[in-house]
């Protein structure tokens, strides 16, 4: 069943939003009556709680991650409630205190149901009952920082976690309170507290942003479990209410209304969040942060109103979002982190934990999805948590084969997209997405390299240490806007020392990039994709390709980034390599007086450590890190610059990393900057044994560029060489297609072509 | 039974050696004819093969180290026999096929013992037969870098390295080759090859260092191997030989003749390399490197020449000095890389991997070795290593218990030493032995601390990669001497810019420490010692204690660095932490313009980032790294600055990592620096989780500096007060002191005091 949505565009009151309820889905209202009438049943059910008493003992994950709940919450209860008068920004004490409190509650609630003992019940109820006495008491927290302050905690996004949370502890106990003290809570804590985080501060409940399906959530999973089919519609389907006016951006510059926003609430969440892929545009940091949300109410959904049919909803994509968020990571299990995004972040957080088994259980009970549940190393204490840790104890699990995919972007799919290619532990990441709102960093055709190491060529994430105090209390940075999320932060093109889009977010917003050709899954992979926004007058194509090669250890990677400019154009190509650098092949000149390398745009982050003036063919530079070689080979044109780059300038809080880049400077018009990146090589410590520490590239030509194609020679060390030669504007398989070469005229069929040749 | 050392004083040939022999250990002679009879009898002997074949397929480690050995020489048996001219430097070719070579006769020459295959036989003869083909055609080694120009490698040292792992592979063939050709081997290959080695270069071979325990070692096992009395001469007691006028010093800057130097061989390798308690004068990573020699000869002694009770020496100093060795790790290992050092160099080497089953086997069986052996995962395919994986297979390790020692350094013990103290995972190691010959560092009375993740304060290291062609052929970078060597480049005191003894290694050789107090094992414990010749007129006494607190999660370390100089002495106390600066009390002023803060003594590679005009009582600095938390609390004088530097200065090759420090500046006479150092705390990064983020000091005050005593008194954050106070002249522990503090009289009997007060 497809909902509709039910949006009323004229004004009026919230009030009266409860009279309209029934527009929605048809015939619930009927149902009012009943809709509370069975506890628990959010994403823990009768049933459920049947399911886990019955299997208890013969599901180890199940088992253990129980044993480790009850430890930890035997433990608070041991230390007694503490239900502090809000003060603290993240990391301070009231604030970890109250975090640590919905944490508790949610996982008590769930005791209390899987073992009985009433102690946990009551841990519940005596916690609440004290919040009861607080709310009442407390204004707005006293820290001014956010643009919707909460009460528990400095902004409304941590109270809606909490309420998010709470619900479902709540919902534990519902049955077992007596009615006074239901109603008491009900009526003097959980209705203000959701009137709170909606309507007292549409600004935070009414965006399209992970901000509000936190919101949603947390007012609809509230409203289920009190049977409030107000909240469930203001949930569901937003507050038709006007922000106050003078609220128009959030605390990360990112916009309250997006433009021509005309729905809010849960299903326009989901319209608006996910890519028909799953791909959310904030990037994978920010969807793992988002889906707990999204698939705790969804769950909740499903078993309180199932006729919402909400996990079959666009195509059950709740449940592809899952798999696009497993497909974003590296062979550690880490996020990807484009956009704003803390490094490390990974399968293994809670979110995902959720996730993964709510994937299993509601979507279909794929057995690879086991293999991560096992490498999670717990479940959930509900019913998809039981299923999963039952397949893992019945040897369902398989290995989960993280294949090449591209996940288009926009609430369409048309809107850009990520290109992900694997060769077994190499892992290519191009980003040619939508901007990804106030969280975006200005990266088009940016791109990431892993291999089973880690990263190989990074990105730099955000600039931002999450709720650790000492740092800007853990928020975002300014290091995030002056440089994290510049261009030249990225492994793109800057075009004459300016960021795309010259640094703002909304032209940025407004277009993506343009994906043109994906070919995943064989020994030639390629992701080609055009950027046309970025600059002005200027377009740009870059085309990646993961070649398997047998005389080579690993997959070569063939990088060309094609760009029709004006002459006189100054490019820089930043490379962000990781580790320490060898040898290479052109003469560096060091520098002893360092200054920044500019004034703005991120270069007033750089130093310039040594630069060469490049001379010859090419330009190699190999450098070692954990264990392994990597080679960067580019093709030189005369004039052509590298600056050996170090992060760290204009820094008076130490707040960034001092890693190391490269950049290929160089002046023109149209032109191609072509190069290749080899993983090779080992070092064991114990052995001091290098093994193929050097380059199998001895040369690397371009033979063509124009707009139309591009075509780069490589020769092996071995003596064989290569030919690739790629159709940018046209991309039919049958096209024959031909251009001149210093080697004479190369003719090929169809968008690429790759080929030994003996020139 | 003691030996004793038989030196032939005055001048004869060495061709006359042989006729003296009688004069050591007295009455072999007879056994002359009997020495070659029985083969193998070095390492693996026939009562060893017959225990190998009766545990096959019962020991584990054995088992699987047998199934991997036969896998890698079965393919190089495949792959044919190489034997190229040499030609190239370590890393390249020649170089890494000649060293192939070798282990693989050596393994053959095992598996033939072990299998019965005789292909393994024909393997070994078949390769011998080809260097017996190549010796006689070949001169020195084209590469003219050594000081000791090898013939089938750029050093004697390869050289040597070969002939102790091919003695072995000989050895397990010698009797099943006919006569002929073991005669065509001795005559042509071998004894040529080990007057090479000795007597056509004395300036390897005699010298007190680790190449020369390597030309021993070869020497003296091909003489046990072929039954030649004159080269097992040469190899215990030394050639009567003077070294060529001109070469006085190694590549590395070492002396070729120590200064009184009387005697040279094996034994002499052994009173003089070691300490009484196992600690070598060059640090772990030479000891570990010198280890295998030492340790391989001994064993083939052990079994050949019984009655040298070589085991037995020195008070079975080879034994302790693989103790020695294991003590010298952290939590990973890894040797603490004092002296020239490539971290992770670790338990896990080939060497080590021989020592320890070897310490095992004749050190008398103790069982928290095989723990060390298991976690190695493999075991010497000799007698020792059988009975390792015995040991093991019947479950008998026990964990190997890191406890607090003090390793004394000279051979007498009487020269310095290193202190090392142990509280759980914390380990912290204070150098104040003697200077450690050509790969010294000027590092008197510098400390390391680690925790279980690894570095906490960091010593460099050397400035090398060892065998990684790139970075100047894989030897010593000049960046050794003009930075990893330098007294700034390590966490001790440096004054007036100048290096320890003026970065000569001479006067370091001739002094050592002053080790002054050790304590150990408690919940106070202190390592102290002093240093009186690093400058002319000064004296530097550190103590350090790391004690266990209640209020703290883990040990706090207290640092006391006291000096006594003339007034207007500049001091420079760096601090070489690993990680990200989290906030400092001070205020930081960074530098826009980096110029080198120096132009010598290392201080050439320092860039200055940023520094702090020090305010108030104390300077505070707290780091993350790893996931965890670290704080350093310093006192500070009136004046006192804070630099925040970053290596990297004046680098052509980018040799050097870009590794932050702080360096805690002083201007005056005699001084006391006191620091703090915290761990705390922890970081998740899926739950995004800070723990324990802040220190818990509170203040830091010196409240007595004299040459005889030191007292500071420290404050937590939860209130409580602490007063330290050492004894820094008089160590009776009847003493009764008192000293004036601004907290009235403090009086305290014996070295040192620590007590909560109420201040």
């Amino acid at each position: 069943m497809k909902i509709k949505f039910c949006y009323i565009s004229i004004g009026f009151s919230v009030a009266v939003a409860l009279s309209l309820f029934s527009c929605v889905g048809g015939g619930e209202s009927t149902e009012q009556q009943s809709l509370s009438d069975v506890h628990p049943n959010l994403v823990l059910t009768p049933d459920g709680v049947d399911q886990i008493k019955t299997s208890l003992g013969n599901v180890p994950l199940f088992d253990e991650t129980l044993q480790v709940v009850i430890k930890e919450v035997d433990a608070e209860i041991a230390n007694g409630i503490e239900v502090p008068v809000p003060k603290d920004l993240a990391g301070g004490y009231t604030h970890e205190r109250h975090k640590s409190n919905f944490f508790m509650m949610q996982k008590a609630g769930v005791l209390f149901q899987v073992t009985g003992d009433e102690k946990y019940a009551v841990y519940v109820r005596d916690m609440l009952l004290a919040y009861a006495e607080l709310w009442p008491t407390i204004g707005k927290h006293p820290a001014e920082r956010s643009y919707a302050r909460g009460k528990i905690f400095w902004q409304c996004l941590n109270d809606a976690n909490w309420l998010v949370y709470t619900s479902q502890g709540y919902d534990c106990i519902y049955d077992w309170l007596d009615e006074s003290t239901r109603e008491k809570l009900n009526k003097e804590l959980f209705r203000p507290y959701a009137e709170y985080v909606s309507i007292e501060n549409p600004q935070f409940f009414n965006r399209i942003h992970n901000h509000s399906t936190w919101g949603n959530a947390a007012v609809g999973m509230i409203g289920l479990v009190m049977g409030d089919e107000e909240l469930i519609t203001w949930a569901l389907y937003g507050l038709d209410m006007n922000v106050p006016g003078d609220i128009i951006k959030d605390n990360d510059g990112g916009d309250i209304q997006l433009e021509g926003q005309k729905e809010a609430g849960f299903f326009a969440q989901i319209d608006h969040s996910f890519s028909p892929d799953g791909y959310y545009t904030e990037g994978p940091y920010y969807q793992r942060y988002a889906m707990y949300p999204f698939l705790i109410f969804a769950q909740s959904l499903a078993s309180k109103k199932p006729e919402l049919e909400i996990l079959k909803y666009r195509d059950a994509l709740l449940i592809k979002a899952v798999y696009a968020l497993i497909n974003q990571t590296n062979t550690q299990g880490e996020f990807f982190p484009i956009n704003d995004s803390q490094k490390g972040m990974s399968l293994a957080s809670r979110e995902l934990v959720n996730a993964v088994s709510m994937a299993y259980y509601y979507g279909g009970n794929d057995p690879e999805l086991l293999s991560i549940v096992k490498e999670q190393g717990r479940v959930p204490l509900n019913n998809a948590g039981v299923a999963a840790a039952k397949g893992v104890a019945e040897g369902k699990a398989q290995h989960f084969k993280y294949k090449s995919v591209q996940l288009t972007d926009g609430a369409e799919g048309d809107e850009g997209a990520i290109g992900i290619l694997r060769a077994n532990d190499l892992t290519l990441v191009m980003k040619y997405a939508k901007h990804g709102m106030g969280h975006g960093h200005f990266d088009r055709l940016g791109f990431l390299l892993y291999d089973e190491t880690g990263e190989v060529i990074q990105d730099y994430g955000a600039a931002r240490w999450v709720n650790i105090e000492h740092k800007d209390g853990g928020g975002y940075l300014k290091e995030n806007h002056s440089w994290a999320k510049e261009t030249v932060a990225h492994n793109t093109l800057v075009i004459d020392k300016d960021s795309h889009f010259d640094g703002k977010v909304k032209p940025a917003d407004k277009t993506s990039g343009t994906p043109y050709y994906f070919l995943g899954g064989d020994s030639v992979q390629i992701v080609s994709a055009k950027e046309l926004n970025a600059y002005d007058g200027i377009t740009m194509q870059r085309t990646m390709a993961v070649v398997s090669m047998d005389e080579l250890e690993y997959p070569l990677v063939i990088d060309l980034f094609s760009v029709q400019a004006p002459e006189g154009t100054r490019y820089d190509l930043p490379l962000y390599y990781l580790g320490e650098l060898m040898s290479s092949n052109q003469k560096i000149q060091t520098n002893n007086n360092l200054i920044p390398m500019g004034e703005h745009d991120g270069y007033q982050h750089l130093w310039a450590e040594a630069q060469s003036d490049l001379q010859g063919d090419i330009f190699s530079m190999t450098w070692f890190n954990k264990k392994k070689f990597y080679t960067v080979t580019s093709a030189i044109d005369s004039g052509d610059e590298i600056i050996f780059t170090r992060i760290g300038a204009n820094d008076p809080n130490f707040n960034l990393r001092r890693d190391p880049g490269l950049i290929h400077r160089r002046k023109g018009g149209n032109t191609l900057f072509a190069s290749l990146y080899e993983i090779h090589g080992s070092y064991d410590y114990s052995t001091e044994r290098p093994l193929n520490s050097f380059t199998s590239i001895r040369n690397l030509k371009v033979l063509h560029q124009s707009e139309a194609f591009v075509a780069v020679q490589f020769q092996l060390k071995t003596g064989e060489n290569y030919q690739f030669a790629f159709s940018q504007l046209d991309k039919s398989e049958s096209s024959n297609h031909e251009v001149e070469t210093p080697n004479g005229a190369l003719q090929w069929k169809g968008i690429y072509d790759l080929n030994k040749i003996n020139k």
